[in-house]
């Protein structure tokens, strides 16, 4: 049970709190309470073992893969959160004895878990535990955590039994070497190990400090080795009343770093310095070591807090719940590094990123931190090589980005096989590494918008133009000429709706290909014009000349649009599809229950979508199709579309939004927001949904507020929910930073700069000079 | 807490029972209630998962290294036991509701495993539960289990989660890569999985069958895939009283199969095989396929079953005990497989073999199943190559037997690390592998040992002879001319007592060199009369002549004799050493407990014994020492040994009927067999130990009963314990099956055969003809 309006004074809607422990359903707070700092995640599994409980600990971009016949994925780091307590002699566990207290919550404004419990053990001692911990945002490396414990009613025998535990996998997977154990001074213990494959160095260090009424205690500590495993053990005697406190602070260093990725990288110089580092950390102990996390969350709240004043606080616990993840889950240290569609809370799609990032998440950075959207696409960039090899293993040409993204050396990591055909009893084959080929225009796409967005020429020159250039290069090769229709199609596609395979003219990549190409040309013309040097570099890596010239082919590329009825077809065969009453699988809380009674194949059959497909094609290409289309494509799909993707329910809101209907839109936005913090105790299980918690980031920026981009201006359409007072939110345009505050009767903004910035507000062109309110 | 007075009538003494269940002490069950047939061992974990458990299924023979700096070893097949079990709505678990009643026993008679339990659940329904479950001995690839469940006080929904489940690891270390799933006709499970490392292919499968008051059922099954795990779910309404019955049958099938050691194999044609033949299996149903195995074991116990008329039941208990698990580790259809010492019951010791088997387990098979001591030894003549490897690698001669063998062509597999040195935090670098050498004489007296007593000629001819020589050869190279003493040393050895590491002159590994080169020479000698073709031909396979020369050594070789009290020092420096009071760490639960005080390297500076070590020389080569000797060296060094290893109380009560101490010998036996079945509920953690198994045999058999091989002669010295009224038991000799009865006034002899055959009974020769009648 999750409760929204915990929070009070100055934590009123920065708390989620989960108000009674269930084993059957840990995936659900482990997965949204999950700490992390971009670096690492931290899955918030409960310190003592429970059956179901998963346990994950990831360092973002330190990917490996666990036999050949698999994809790449990121590993579970050795454990340092485990605990096993024993009091007088009984193992403290929730499912045992009587739990008289429960409560888990975590503070989003300063991202520290604790867990209060008042605890009858089955042989009659009550107990109260606290447990708290956090994941450093000023030290990346760094975690620590706090247990107390005071016996309430007797005296208490504790004893704890903790360390470094190496045995967890990945669902099995194990990605480690059993490595090197060692405890220094009979305190720190350390554990080294290598990536099997891939022969990233991991360090892992911890350390405990006793304290017994906030008297330093040094009980004697019994050092235990294992397989994979090294720690220690203590007990100590708590009177009653008494509280004992254990800190357990640790940290990881991994030979991926930045600061390693050297030539004269070696293990031991590398744990040498983090032992060094570690000792000095630890020294600190836990609350110095939080405050100055804490520190920096604040900082971080500055930059990106959203102020919502609704009839329900818990529209702003939403929006900062989702902030929250969106920092957590970006490696923004490291260029290298792209966004997991999990984050790093599970290990759902091992940590890969998706056109999730470039179409869901990006935006968010666009306009609210550019310098970390900037990083994002840099990674694309090093991901070219990649996609270049993709291209020709396809047989294409320039430059075909992966389905699934890891490591930017990788190129395509999407698995092959995945659940059960019901009928068959075979496993289903994954074909979007094949055939769900739109992502390449989507981050075509991203780089457009990011550079309309901030004005970052100097991306462009550097980066962003070879991506176009190459993406165009392979769309392309991909075309293929229809001698009947006179005009080239795109067949045997996957569009974003995943419930069609091998579809030919997917309206959304149709379009978004000609996009793509279009865009590369306009470029290509901009740059003949005003930088030759530039295009003349650009052609001797690019071999430009030739593919300009396939470029135009764009011309004769088929582009979808509405019907008699104003409906665009899907792609060529949908429309003619089999229509049943999906009732029945709409709205459920499991996802994807179509499959209990059809496999894909015969889904494949029928007017059943996924996912919002046209719909995002009008979200991302806005102008290229009036509302009244919009409008009865919505109605048209929508009952036809499941939702059972994440990324589809934010998309309709903002659709809802763009035609106007204020209700519709407000409730596709919960509804968006409960994907992971509603009440559905499954739905995070295997992480929770990044492109889903940047969708409701989007809603509201984009869909209540109205921001876009579009020709190069920044558009401003206030619809907010009717429940809603006020909305402010920071907006960044072209390397300056706007204040956006919005009521039902005017829109304030307020700059950072002395120039004006222009922007059209409802469609009128604004000049703004430091503030401006227009009513509305 | 085990109970072993369970069993009524026709199952007095054959069950073991446990009467309570503990979630801390899972191990003891898992371990000492495991079942197998030699070619798989399956540990006893519960179906229902708990934190702690620890569920293994391994097939013997099947090694696999998970990583090139770590050794082989058995990897646990995906599991086919585990079941998740909801009754209305609620997760079955001990540790949670109220359990009215519980029994947990192992049938030692029939093999199968039964669990009863009646669980009130915390909602308050009550319900009557059994679960049963057996290894087949009929199909070795056979597991089969069964589950009832009736509500007693109201109806209830039983939903059922149960499949295959390839996410276990040993501790961590994953052998298997994904492979393949599949569900056949929605029914039969079947996953497909190859070692990382050996490339052994493996395919598993298993099926359900369910019933409601003994009427089949066929409820809608969920097919799931996850990763690494494919199964079913299934939900059936029970009415009160009314009882459902799951039957779960499933086998297992790889590639190392003796049949598929063939040129022409194909993963295809195995899986092919294995589906259609655990399809036949699967239709007898779990009672057809109990009696059919339960029929195998009833024949094993006539050839095995000894009789103990004695006060306390539980003697036979603990030899029946000791039986049943020899039989169910032992790899006796296959002879490229030795046998663990953790037989085939848990991770320790990774499934290989050490001197245990020659030494302990041999004389068990010698003396009641002389087939299966040859295919073990032959498991040693395939471990020649290895063996030849080592000794080049470390710069010797001949052959130079693994300390821990695996795979038979894998040689030496003894891991480099070992558990945490307190003193300097590091780990302790394990010396077995490189200097405890005496197992290369202990094989080659194990061969003789086999021969003495069976005769079987054939088996020297084809193997014997080869493993003596080049063992010989071995040791010829090992010696180290001592100038000064002007004899030849051993130095830098471990003995059996592997307290003391890198010593020079071991008394036992002196002694048994010397053995193993005047064996060589013996047989050399008697080849040069007798069969001077198969000398030629051993001449040239192994450069006899040469070496025959190097044998003569023997005679410089330094032997350490009784010293002027008698004591023969264990080495040239233990007598030196510092003596300390081991009171606190003698009779304790926990072994090795010396080292939570001192580390490795100071205990090798005090007269602190592991193990047996003299008292085994005094074993082996009994008649080269006086029972004066015997006694004194028996009161000087027990009292510095602390019985850290399972092989030495087993040793001390031989050697105390040896000198005629039979309550001592008693008392000592009582020991050794509480080291499995005894109430320390955490002995058996790492899986139950074989040669203390084994050695429990010895005590009875070789200590009690005095049955020995002396100069090829047969001997019996009865000293029965004073509260044994009758002992009897099968002894095998020269190929003739004699059937044992002592009795505190006679002894009876029966032989199967019209042949005389002649042995010493208290010294003195007699000469059986079908049976004799000997008084005390």
């Amino acid at each position: 049970m999750l409760k929204y309006d915990a929070g009070q004074r100055e934590w009123t809607n920065w708390l989620v709190r989960e108000t009674c422990f269930d084993p059957n359903h840990q995936g659900k707070a482990e997965a949204i309470f999950s700490l992390g700092n971009g670096y690492m995640g931290l899955r918030s599994a409960t310190d003592e073992r429970y059956v179901g409980q998963i346990r994950n600990w990831f360092v973002a971009g330190t990917f490996n893969k666990f036999h050949e016949n698999e994809v790449t994925e990121l590993p579970n780091v050795a454990d340092v959160t485990e605990l096993q307590i024993l009091i007088n002699g009984e193992t403290f566990s929730l499912e045992k004895g009587e739990t008289r207290h429960y409560s888990r919550e975590l503070n989003l404004k300063t991202g520290e878990l604790t867990r209060d419990i008042v605890w009858e053990s089955p042989k009659g001692g009550t107990f109260q535990l606290q447990f708290k911990r956090f994941v450093s945002l000023s030290n990346l490396h760094v975690v620590a955590s706090k247990v107390s414990i005071k016996p309430l009613d007797c005296e208490a025998d504790v004893q704890i039994v903790s360390g470094i535990n190496g045995q967890w996998t990945n669902s099995g997977a194990q990605h480690f070497t059993e490595g090197e154990k060692r405890i220094f001074d009979k305190t720190y213990i350390q554990m080294t190990s290598t990536t099997t494959e891939s022969g990233i160095d991991f360090v892992t260090h911890t350390v405990h400090q006793w304290s017994l009424d906030g008297s330093r205690l040094e009980p004697e500590l019994r050092q235990t080795m294992g397989r994979r495993k090294v720690g220690i053990e203590a007990k100590v005697n708590v009177p009653m009343g008494s509280c004992l406190e254990m800190e357990k602070i640790s940290s990881v260093h991994t030979s991926r770093d930045l600061i390693y990725g050297k030539r004269d990288y070696s293990l031991d110089f590398m744990r040498n310095a983090a032992l060094s580092e570690f000792k000095q950390e630890a020294s600190k102990g836990y609350d110095q070591l939080f405050y100055e996390s804490a520190n920096v969350w604040e900082n971080t709240w500055s930059a990106y807090n959203i102020e919502i004043d609704s009839a329900s606080g818990y529209d702003q616990l939403a929006i900062r719940f989702a902030i929250y993840h969106l920092v957590i889950m970006t490696p923004a240290h490291d260029n290298r590094m792209g966004i997991g569609a999990k984050g790093l809370s599970g290990e759902g799609y091992k940590g890969h990123s998706f056109w999730d990032t470039e179409i869901f998440i990006l935006p968010f950075f666009i306009y609210s931190n550019p310098v970390v959207a900037r990083s994002l696409l840099e990674y694309r960039y090093q991901g070219l090589e990649g996609a270049r090899r993709k291209a020709r293993e396809n047989g294409f040409e320039g430059a075909m980005y992966p389905w699934e993204a890891g490591w930017i050396e990788d190129g395509e990591v999407t698995p092959v096989w995945g659940d059960v055909d019901i009928v068959t009893g075979e496993q289903t084959k994954i074909w979007s590494g094949f055939i769900e080929q739109h992502i390449t225009a989507d981050i075509a796409y991203a780089v457009w918008h990011y550079v309309q967005s901030t004005g970052d020429l100097e991306f462009m020159e550097q980066y962003g133009y070879e991506i176009i250039f190459d993406t165009a290069t392979f769309w392309a090769s991909r075309l293929e000429w229809d001698e009947e229709a006179d005009r080239y199609h795109i067949n045997q596609v996957v569009g974003p709706d995943e419930y069609k395979e091998h579809v030919d003219n997917n309206a959304f990549t149709n379009h978004m290909a000609h996009f793509n190409m279009q865009l590369a040309i306009q470029y290509y013309e901009k740059l003949q014009q005003e930088r030759p040097d530039l295009l003349q570099h650009l052609e001797n890596k690019l071999n430009l000349a030739a593919a300009r010239e396939q470029w135009n082919k764009l011309h004769q590329l088929y582009l979808p649009e509405p019907n008699n009825l104003g409906i665009i077809p899907q792609d060529d065969t949908y429309l003619g599809k089999k229509i049943i009453d999906l009732t029945p699988y709409k709205n459920q809380t499991k996802v994807a229950s179509i499959f209990s009674d059809y496999n894909l194949d015969q889904v494949g059959e029928m007017q059943i979508s996924k996912q919002a497909d046209i719909m995002m094609l009008f979200f991302l290409l806005e102008n290229k199709f009036e509302p009244a289309v919009k409008r009865a494509n919505y109605d048209y799909y929508e009952p036809k579309t499941l939702h059972d993707s994440s990324l589809s329910l934010s998309t309709h809101s903002i659709l809802a939004s763009d035609f106007g209907d204020r209700k519709l839109a407000y409730d596709l936005f919960l509804r968006a927001t409960e994907i992971d913090l509603g009440p559905n105790m499954h739905s995070s299980d295997a992480g929770i949904h990044s492109a889903s918690l940047a969708g409701v980031w989007k809603c509201v920026v984009m869909g209540f507020a109205g921001v876009r981009m579009l020709d190069g201006q920044l558009h401003l359409n206030p619809k907010l929910p009717e429940s809603w007072n006020k909305l402010k939110f920071p907006l960044y345009w072209h390397n300056h930073r706007l204040l956006i505050t919005l009521t039902p009767e005017d829109v304030l903004i307020e700059a950072d700069t002395e120039e004006s910035i222009s922007l059209h507000v409802l469609g009128q062109k604004v000049n703004v000079h430091q503030r401006i309110q227009i009513k509305m």
